[in-house]
């Protein structure tokens, strides 16, 4: 079949805190919340600051059916941004209380990830 | 900090059976195939048709330091995939052994869902 990948949707836990890493720390904005009565569940939609790829985070109040207990689990491995500056990037991430967690070097590259509210893994690396 | 959203990263327990159901039922195609020696794993990255934002498949070999027990978890609510002819597109996801888990319908809306290979939920929807 002929598909279009549309978005990435993460579910959070705490909607305002996800918001808060998304837009304060990330850089994202904003462009649409919606309520989800069929799912009892709040969905906002994000995107970095030239556009591109909608960010989903999906929030299920209690007593939804989608509201299962939380393990962040294996399925995500990570969610991927460039910067333009890797090193300033890591310092702003620590003071916003995102310190970096882990970082892989190969010969001619260097990624570093940091955590999400949820425990979600954050690549950040430098773009050329 | 700016940034710009350059890939989903989804963690695959068996490669080939993920590229298979991302390129033979999602119709996506692979463009790159790296192996990361510092995190003994292989990425695989696809995009659609159109092009667009990539899913990176990541794959980690045995003794890999991120070969971690594989849970699918929650940190992935679900990838959105719009398709022409919502019906059609999961008659043929069903034939392809991904038959609907989930269906959701709004006033004006309508989602349905099937699960890769991991378990991970894809979100079909009818593009206007």
């Amino acid at each position: 079949m002929k598909t279009k990948f549309i978005y990435t949707g993460i579910r959070v836990r705490d909607l305002e805190a996800s918001v808060r890493f998304y837009t304060g720390v990330l850089g994202m904005k904003e462009i649409e919340r919606s309520t989800i009565a069929a799912a009892k569940g709040i969905a906002v939609n994000l995107v970095t600051e030239e556009g591109g790829h909608i960010l989903e985070l999906n929030y299920y109040e209690k007593g939804s059916p989608f509201d299962a207990k939380y393990t962040v689990g294996e399925g995500l491995d990570h969610l991927a941004f460039a910067v333009a500056n890797l090193d300033a990037a890591l310092s702003e991430a620590k003071k916003a209380g995102h310190p970096m967690v882990q970082e892989i070097r190969a010969p001619t590259s260097r990624w570093a990830y940091i955590e999400d509210p949820d425990g979600n893994w954050i690549e950040l690396c430098q773009s050329a």
